[in-house]
């Protein structure tokens, strides 16, 4: 394994209600020196992304409006891990103000990263089963909508124009292959 | 399907050499109205991320210095798609900067976003076969390693700590899925 490069220098240049952006100057092992910039999220703890499935074998997606995309999106319920949150405990909370249930099974399959080359930023992707009804009250400018989906037939979400973001599209696959070998 | 949202107004609040961040102002359909911030790209054709798969079903993937992260990371080739560039033309670019090879048959398969909630960005996830030789310089500041993989065996591809970002791995399931349908 090559040996990482050093960090020369890190300054925030731009720092936004949400976001904050930093210059980085980096020296590589073969001593070429290059200037980066990368985002940061406010999330320290990072995001969790859930997928919630129901013994019957469906899995339950939101759609909501996404204004970075300016468009309506399919996608598994998802926020922000407070600082020094537990992930099941923030992944929890996030199912019962997006969907209505909460779960008795938690568990981290994998954290995945945004964009590992400009973005610092980590999802915990999880599966949540033992589904019960409850509700929190969430901040969402309109009630969202819950989809069930066979975790079968993936092949055919996983195509829709509104499934396009690729943390879900992984998440269903990976929650599929637990369900095909019997793991879940 | 829900009436979108009224854009009432956008605002770039910072810009900087890579990124830009927009401040708008939506009006929802119930009335509710709600500020939000998004992340702008520089590329306004977007990502294009490159599955190459040779003869032998083995795919190839680099590895790579993600200051994002902060590590070293094993990914799919990409890059940025250029102002009116052609999205194949892109893909058989970064092929040959970063592994050395072109190719003679490129497909789309799917556009993903990355984080449709707050990043306008949209990556072309395409699979380039019947590879050749061919090499182009890169910008990397250091060679990158590329990696060969056999598509049949991504699960255990997926999970390496490595691998984290979501592109690639959602990538890696949309081209096995093609290869054990037979459609590749």
């Amino acid at each position: 394994m090559k040996r990482k490069p050093q960090i020369l220098s890190t300054r925030e240049i731009s720092k936004t209600r949400l976001f904050s952006i930093e210059e980085m100057e980096l020296k590589f092992s073969n001593g070429n020196q290059v200037c980066y910039e990368r985002i940061k999220g406010s999330a320290r703890g990072g995001g969790v992304l859930v997928v919630p499935i129901l013994d019957s074998g469906e899995i339950i997606l939101v759609r909501e409006y996404c204004v970075g995309v300016e468009n309506y999106e399919l996608m598994f319920p998802k926020g922000r891990v407070e600082d020094g949150e537990p992930i099941e405990e923030a992944a929890n909370r996030e199912l019962q103000e997006e969907i209505g249930y909460a779960a008795k099974d938690i568990r981290l399959l994998k954290s995945m990263s945004l964009a590992p080359g400009y973005i610092n930023h980590m999802t915990h992707i999880v599966i949540a089963k033992n589904l019960y009804p409850s509700s929190l009250p969430g901040d969402e400018p309109e009630p969202l909508e819950a989809e069930r989906w066979p975790i079968e037939d993936i092949e055919e979400l996983v195509l829709r124009p509104d499934v396009s973001e690729g943390r879900t599209i992984a998440a269903a696959y990976l929650v599929r292959s637990l369900w095909q070998s019997g793991e879940l």
